[in-house]
């Protein structure tokens, strides 16, 4: 009699076969919380550009824990002790990181749920998780607080080589098509070991981090901050602050059970913890809710609510100008002024169509320094110091841009 | 000063750049009714079972289109002299030739719109476009219905070795993980050939369709008719039954307005011809439409609808049983019986839980006598007469099998 | 301080990273005889019809390693005990199943050494390293002659099933660019289980199965016994058998000294074993040896072999017709006839350029019904009988087919 | 009736099916001289270290071929226009661009024909194939020599961006499975221009060239310059001169008749057009004339020699440190030393075991500056100009490391 000790076998695309373990992984696998990230896109509107570009969280959860798997196993090949509990611990982690996203992840974090991060809605669901499975996650919410004291688990979940990062990455290039962008994650992973009870990277492999450096800033720039996705997704905010605006003020607008929750209230973390109705609102939130409320509001009588829904629905998206100056004032007003007087609207409703704001890459935090090198002597130092040729800090900085949108038909020169 | 041909390039995780055409393709992408496209799976709810297998209708058009463009290429390089107008009546036949599907795809069709097919539905889009475009598709539509006289036109885009065929297959396989289903699609284009304005594969091809014709078979029964997938879209057929039940009845629903319509109207092709509105209402159905709808059922007093709803929202998929023989009727009562007795529910109630059905990959219709075999000396041959180890008669038989849905909790032995 | 149990890591362009075991597994990879490998051609002369298939029978042996370390993880993974000696007997057997092969792999065999096959140079070999090695491949040798009780580890490098064929399918499809012979080495590996200490394949396996057949197949007659392939292995064949009438009658031949060693004896298995000078001249037999000989044989004043050799070299190859019947003695009498007269020589050395043979993809043994299924129910049947629909007994059918070479010059209608 | 444009399909594992045109590119390919390229390993030695790095200049050729046909395309989509015989010349110059390369490629240049460089040897060749298919050749010439007056068809050919560093670059990436130096050639051919009759960039394409650039960068440091290869190589270089000290001295070396000619002479370019039998024995050096002098090099009597070329077959490779200030020659002589009393040499013959140099990636010439980008309002710029966070000229700037070579056995601390 044999007993097997991996629950079933996940098809990926990128991996090929990915085990999942028996017991706890497998449960959490299958709980409703974790089966909503199936409805929450990874890349939320860049499926627009990237028709590929369809994959969800889900996927993206699945892969990175594959690759936590692949870490721990080279980690101990190299001769680290790393305990049961541990491994349980770091991969359950990985698994729940991202359970917490909002609808069409970052485009509507901040605008659903207002005071709360992402990282916290995640922790609100790993200790909810917690009670139901008594205790087991206790480890796994311990390492992603950074409150386990050996650090290197938390670096494999969150860090600048992380399995979130190395995963999605790959995971992106992969799915837009932007093959530019995929990154050699078995080298990356196989260059990892420990040192102090830190994450640090093998001498010769730096070359692979620069490449992965360099991948990541070319997947920002062209993916991640692609010009038409920032459009689309700044309507979509746009969207929602207006129906938000209307249905304060006057209440003649559909809204979803779920969504309207949300709207009428702003609920700390201690208040998720205390009432559990919220967060089963919560999770019923996902790309497919937005899009439902998306074809009521292309009928509500507003006009700018509905302009701004069918657009998004017939993916007709705002034009774009990007530069590395602010937009002068004057130029926006007399767009606005152009518009107002064709479409017979005021300023305010004006300003959901006609809009600037910065945007940069800091939004996804690039700390190089962070990256540790241990060179064959038994030396660390950080990446910048060695990478002689290569300027790191160059590529560290944080780069501001500045955008404009507004529709093509009320441009002015 | 230089003009492009191509309006834009649009990124492939498959196949990587693919050019599409300025003028009417270009615009017809862009129309509304084929953006819908990027809200409708290709693969139904195969997304439960193979989660990377999110990609659209929209995708796969565009990558049949890019396919057609490369079949042409190949034909017109064996010296066959193709005009301008029929290369662009093929390519907007190939690229409309899924305009018509319901959400789901093939998972509902017959269940909104009870009398017309998803290629009638095509037609219907295909017929308003054109006035639309003044008369630019009336070749096309030609081709689509195969009233063109060279009859190799309407078999690219509709026959046993279509471009359809071709992308989705390759496609599926893609996304959903399961590389064996791998086709050899530049192969089988580069052996393409027209003998008396029809479509020929060059005799040294036949192992490439062999192959070809293996890799749909095991996709049909890894993917197409996978169990649980099988399982899952029977339930979502079986939750808007009993959705239309309770409205029919009672209307103690809630229905979006646009699914109302078709569940209060089972419309013919004459009155969406007619009728603007009614194409409109259509074309709003897409799959958050779906799940928007199950989000409120889940709520729902009546018992069937709410449980069935919240466990496709749950990835509570019934289980099932796949055997060749027809299921023993007074089994299936005993079953019913039982779960009767333990939630107090009418034998009706109870039928959609446990159910039992046929299925059979004839759904995708194997002719493969149709494919014919270009030989040397220029004589041609049903593939089946051409290929002497391998039993085709065999391969293309019709698999009837029987499968039995039901709640695991209510199994008796 | 740590200790790694790794040697080393190979980049592989199909699986990535390939991890090398620290001790005799390393030892073995680097000792001169596995070096050789390197030298010897995976596909013979494969590569003048697909110029990728250069790889070598090194990297197949790596291949088949790295699937067997798959294989080993799955049974255990199983619930299936294999000991440590066992693991390292049956990857030992699988890194060395090759590696008496001769020049050009199969095209050769037979031809410079008659009377002994690659296997039992393999087992030759083996017994040599079993020495040097302190009888550390002891295990190996009786696994490899199947002389284990354990019958499952010789099945997994020697039955239809091997991690030998597993790999040289995936690696000769690769690198022929034959996408279609693609296997899914994966999931038939996830498929693998041991049953009454034979190797079985997992029910839901079947049709992953009967696709690597199919894969198999094509890939015998697109590749394997590609018509030009053929008759380049061919015309290497009558290169050096005139080679050796010339040296046997008149010496007048250029022979490198390894090679002329072979020329004149023809060993038997005991020699090889008790005569260490005969393996040290075999093993510096390889690919670029016989090249440097066709070199010098351009500019031999027999016709035959400047003619052949310098074909070889330029690529131009025999032209080569296929049929299924024996072709007629007078037309090959006639072509030969023309040749003669032509080129003034006479009918023993017109068979050199004109010759026919048989050939069958028997030479790869396909014996299906020795896989066997293991049903859930406990049951194991062969796979002939576990496929309904798929008529394994026509394709196992051995398939004779016979072949005229020519040249193209002397052909006569 | 109908007539095909190409000659026929040749398989490549990396874009798949290339097209082959009919006349005198398919004439070419079959001619000798382009077929001796398949005994031409791509990348010399590298495959000792990466096994699957055996592709041959044959499949390069054939490939940055392709390259060429597309990027033709691309520009003519672009408005370009350009003539027949254009098209032809450019194609027959990159078809032809590597043909003069001596054995193991870069490795032996200079070493075996001392006066000339592949570059010119490559125009030798081409001249004597336009004398023989009749001036064909005559504008193809033109374009490689750059004196056409078209410049772009010059930098296609030879450039910065030129199709044989697309095509090396992600050949040599797939073949030695190093993923991470791929590049998105598609991309970067998609955006080449023509402005002023030379080639410049899109400015969208800015990120993909920095790609390039970087992965390129990745490329010499992990492949082309890998320390283990870097000492093969010069292993190789150093048999190759020691057996021509022995030839010029005692003559007791066997060589092949067309080594031979070279070791005792050294042409000019002159003497190469005049006497066709140069061109002729060249046309005979290739891999496999190495190994077998090799392999007659073990057994003879220099202790310099056999020890040399038996450690190269056996891949027993010289240890090798690299540093980035020269070696302190004292210490040099101390291994020297060491190494002259263990073995009874004198200090000349340890030079070929213990020696040191220089390397540095310029010679590969890097000089970014020269890609033009071409910005939407009609400017051009100097990539250097345009990438306002990427350092390009750090990465440009020529890096120059020192190794050192030496038998471990003699190293002394």
């Amino acid at each position: 009699m044999h007993s097997k000790k991996r629950a079933k076998i996940i098809n990926d695309p990128i991996y090929g076969f990915i085990e999942v373990d028996k017991g706890i992984i497998n449960d959490l696998i299958n709980h409703k919380y974790f089966q909503r990230l199936r409805r929450i896109s990874q890349l939320g509107l860049s499926y627009l550009v990237y028709p590929g570009a369809q994959h969800t969280r889900f996927q993206h959860a699945i892969g990175s824990l594959h690759l936590m798997n692949k870490a721990l196993n080279q980690l101990e090949n190299k001769g680290h002790k790393i305990s049961k509990q541990e491994k349980e611990g770091v991969k359950i982690a990985i698994l729940l990181h991202d359970i917490g996203h909002c609808p069409f992840s970052h485009a509507l974090e901040r605008t659903i749920v207002r005071d709360i991060s992402h990282e916290q809605l995640t922790l609100i669901y790993m200790h909810k998780l917690n009670e139901e499975f008594n205790g087991k996650l206790s480890l796994a919410i311990k390492i992603f607080e950074n409150k386990y004291e050996r650090k290197f688990l938390n670096q494999l979940v969150s860090s600048q080589l992380d399995m979130d990062r190395l995963d999605y990455l790959k995971r992106d290039s992969f799915f837009t098509g932007v093959t530019e962008g995929n990154i050699g994650v078995d080298r990356i992973i196989s260059m990892l070991d420990i040192k102090d009870d830190k994450l640090v990277i093998e001498e010769k492999g730096i070359y692979s981090i620069e490449k992965f450096i360099i991948a990541r800033r070319l997947m920002y720039w062209q993916v991640y901050l692609h010009k038409t996705v920032l459009s689309a997704e700044n309507m979509l905010i746009q969207i929602l602050n207006r129906a938000k605006y209307i249905h304060e003020n006057s209440k003649k607008i559909y809204l979803s059970p779920d969504l309207k929750r949300f709207f009428e209230n702003s609920f700390s973390f201690d208040e998720f913890i205390k009432d559990d109705s919220i967060l089963e609102n919560f999770s019923r939130l996902d790309d497919y809710e937005i899009y439902a409320c998306l074809k009521y509001w292309i009928k509500n009588e507003d006009f700018v609510l509905s302009n701004l829904s069918q657009k998004i629905l017939d993916r007709d998206i705002l034009k774009i100008k990007i530069q590395k100056t602010k937009f002068n004032k004057k130029i926006i007003s007399k767009y606005r002024l152009n518009m107002m007087k064709k479409e017979n609207i005021n300023l305010n409703e004006s300003k959901y169509f006609i809009f600037s704001d910065k945007v940069s890459n800091s939004l996804y935090s690039i700390h190089e320094s962070n990256i540790k090198i241990l060179f064959k002597d038994g030396n660390i130092k950080d990446l910048s110091y060695s990478s002689d040729q290569f300027n790191l800090k160059v590529l560290a900085k944080t780069i501001n841009k500045y955008f404009l949108c507004y529709p093509s038909e009320y441009l002015v020169e």
